[in-house]
């Protein structure tokens, strides 16, 4: 009997030409964290329910994949911040701090389905945890690692808006709205999206008098260079202590970003940036491709005050971002946006024409040797399949070896983009050459 | 509330510096997978049931992590093969053959835990899948791949052990014992483990005559070098179908390994091997650590007929093999046989002891541009325990930047291993030599 093969909705399943691309995108994402001396972290996608579900509430628990196995209540991880949090909680005793790790991984979230969203989804994490205490210098290093990714993804135009979630509690604090500043805050993030005039109607909605509506909406609307918009907050004079420490944070990161080498075209202090409601308590961050904002952030995170308070009484801060690549690719393949550096894993097919399989073999091995990824065709067919089979695999260069390649000692590589062929004397180090 | 961070029995979670070493093994493979052109394959974890579990049956079904969310029954992949099933009969028409497809995934069994086993482990596939035939040239292919893997992971005394289950098929049906081929062969495959006495017992046991007992005992008692194994195979003269062609396969495979350039020091004929009862159909591999035969096979795998009979009417034939990488790190592990390039991630430190970040910063960015991992240690402690990070995260490399760099732009580079410490100017060309 035979069954339909078919996938589950939701999750992403390539073919190999794009296969060959996500990878790229993963491993340049992968050895920028590594440049930057992040440690490879690889943990469980199951938990105890127990474990995972200690914080989580609301609409995350509802995606959450759970089921029990014999006695055990077992969950998927639906990210990779509460795994870090078990893991750095488990072993602090042996880890050294600050800890920096880099974790890249499949996280699980049985939203609804439909285009674009995504049940099974690579998140590619780096965080900064401190043991007590965290200097904020490492809030502006992230943004460094922001910029030579996108840089090593191919984009230039992007900029990474911060912000510091202190200037905005200060601000609900002195205008007596402390209590609503959640909703505040999750009005104000969607500033962009709906707009000022939908914000100015949302915020009365939320019973806010027109007096701290105004000073909300003339905060949210400073203008200017980065500089200048450090200036203007200065000016508001609001005597607030978290407004104030906010406000240093953040004109310590922005010296500190600068020195760290990204440059003012690329990132910029955006007050109505929040991120998550009740996790980030510091510089926030999010990242933005200029000529698609419709993306969102690709790019997003901030600091916090405390990894694992679930799980320890250890008191550790963090700063760290999160990039939800399988949705970026999805979004990038579409747009045509992904620049690859290979769309082939073989570099060279190697096609013999004849039953005599040495002079191919041996010349495949030498290429490996130096470092071209190298196929053998090895079975039957006539050559213009095997030409075909290139084709479509975007194999970039051929070499046809037949009788007269084995009489002459010479090989024939032909370059499959421009139809240019060339003989040359049976040595990989001159194939090489032309592979170049 | 705290709650304790577990990790679930039988789930792999290592510390970073084990970390390090395992994904260096993994990468290794990988890099060897690419070298050969096969393509990159990532299916979900996560399957609908009915597909998943479409051939499956007995003792895997029962392991597996199999459950119901909303109206949909699913099942957490146990293999990559079954996968690869699904997504050749699915993709068909989208993909060019030999479909050459590598996969390294973590799979999930609910076995029983116990030391050494894991619930959730890493398979590190090749498989080559032609349509409707494929040559047997790739079944000697498989064998140089194992031979680059195992090179690279840093082993030279490994024997890949190959046989033929034609062969072995055609022996009981010469000798009438078809219909317990399936028993004997799992009687053979331990006779490494319980050896030939043990052996013959089972299969008295099973009720077979002296006479076809001694016959197989003979058979799998013939010994030698390779080329006198297969002459013995050939003058057994067997007069069966089977017999024949698997000897033919057999001699064709040896041929070309060694045209493959595996030396005959690291393959042999062992005609014990049979693996998987039902699942392969000719040449059979097996690898083995010489001086640890009691790791089992670390690479397995072999030809079979029939792909993705439960999905499609294609004939789809494979050659084939698997790592259970997640195993086989954490028994070298413990054995302290990891061959590692690099012991940290970070391969120099920074350390700045003034509040004057440029210069740290600015050398640290020149050193990744370089392709050196550098991180800066970006918090404020006193210089020991600054030297103590690094001593525990085992970068090799330390540049210290105090008052004194600064004004005369040199930097001292501290070779952590030997102690050893040297003066140079502020140029990270000069950093590099010393680094190598």
């Amino acid at each position: 009997m035979i069954t339909e093969p078919r996938t589950l909705p939701g999750f992403m399943e390539l073919l190999p030409n794009e296969q060959i691309l996500f990878e790229q995108m993963k491993q340049k994402i992968e050895k920028v964290y590594q440049k930057f001396g992040f440690l490879p972290l690889d943990t469980p996608v199951l938990e105890l329910s127990e474990v995972l579900l200690a914080k989580a509430g609301g609409e995350t628990e509802k995606q959450i994949y759970r089921f029990e196995k014999g006695d055990t209540d077992i969950a998927m991880r639906f990210d990779l911040t509460v795994p870090l949090a078990k893991y750095v909680a488990k072993n602090y005793g042996n880890l050294s701090f600050p800890f920096r790790r880099y974790q890249i991984g499949k996280v699980y979230r049985g939203e609804r389905a439909q285009k674009g969203r995504f049940r099974e989804f690579y998140q590619c994490d780096i965080d900064v945890i401190g043991d007590g205490e965290l200097s904020i210098v490492n809030d502006a290093e992230i943004p460094s690692v922001i910029y030579q990714l996108m840089k090593e993804l191919g984009f230039d135009d992007f900029t990474i808006r911060i912000n510091n979630r202190k200037i905005l509690n200060g601000l609900f604090e002195s205008i007596n709205q402390k209590e609503n500043a959640t909703d505040i805050l999750r009005i104000i993030d969607k500033i962009d999206k709906i707009g000022a005039d939908a914000t100015e109607e949302e915020l009365q909605k939320l019973g806010l008098e027109q007096k701290a509506i105004n000073q909300i909406m003339s905060f949210i609307s400073i203008n200017g260079t980065t500089n200048e918009k450090l200036e203007k907050l200065q000016k508001l004079n609001i005597e607030n202590d978290s407004f104030k420490i906010g406000l240093e944070e953040l004109i310590e990161v922005v010296k500190y970003i600068r020195i760290f080498g990204v440059p003012d075209t690329n990132f910029k202090v955006d007050l109505t940036i929040a991120r998550g409601l009740d996790y980030y308590t510091g510089t926030v961050y999010e990242t933005f491709l200029n000529d698609y904002r419709e993306l969102g952030s690709v790019c997003s995170g901030g600091r916090y005050e405390n990894l694992a308070e679930y799980y320890t009484d250890k008191k550790l801060p963090g700063v760290g971002i999160s990039i939800g690549l399988t949705r970026l690719f999805y979004k990038l393949n579409e747009l045509n946006l992904i620049k690859a550096n290979k769309y082939s894993m073989a570099d060279v097919l190697i096609i013999p024409m004849t039953q005599e399989m040495e002079k191919p073999i041996e010349l495949a091995s030498q290429l490996r040797s130096l470092g071209i990824s190298t196929e053998v065709y090895l079975n039957d067919k006539k050559l213009k399949a095997k030409m075909k089979y290139a084709d479509k695999l975007k194999i970039p260069y051929v070499i046809v070896i037949g009788e007269d390649e084995i009489t002459s000692g010479t090989v024939k590589v032909k370059n499959m983009e421009t139809g240019e062929e060339k003989q040359s004397k049976l040595i990989a180090e001159e194939i090489i050459d032309k592979l170049k």
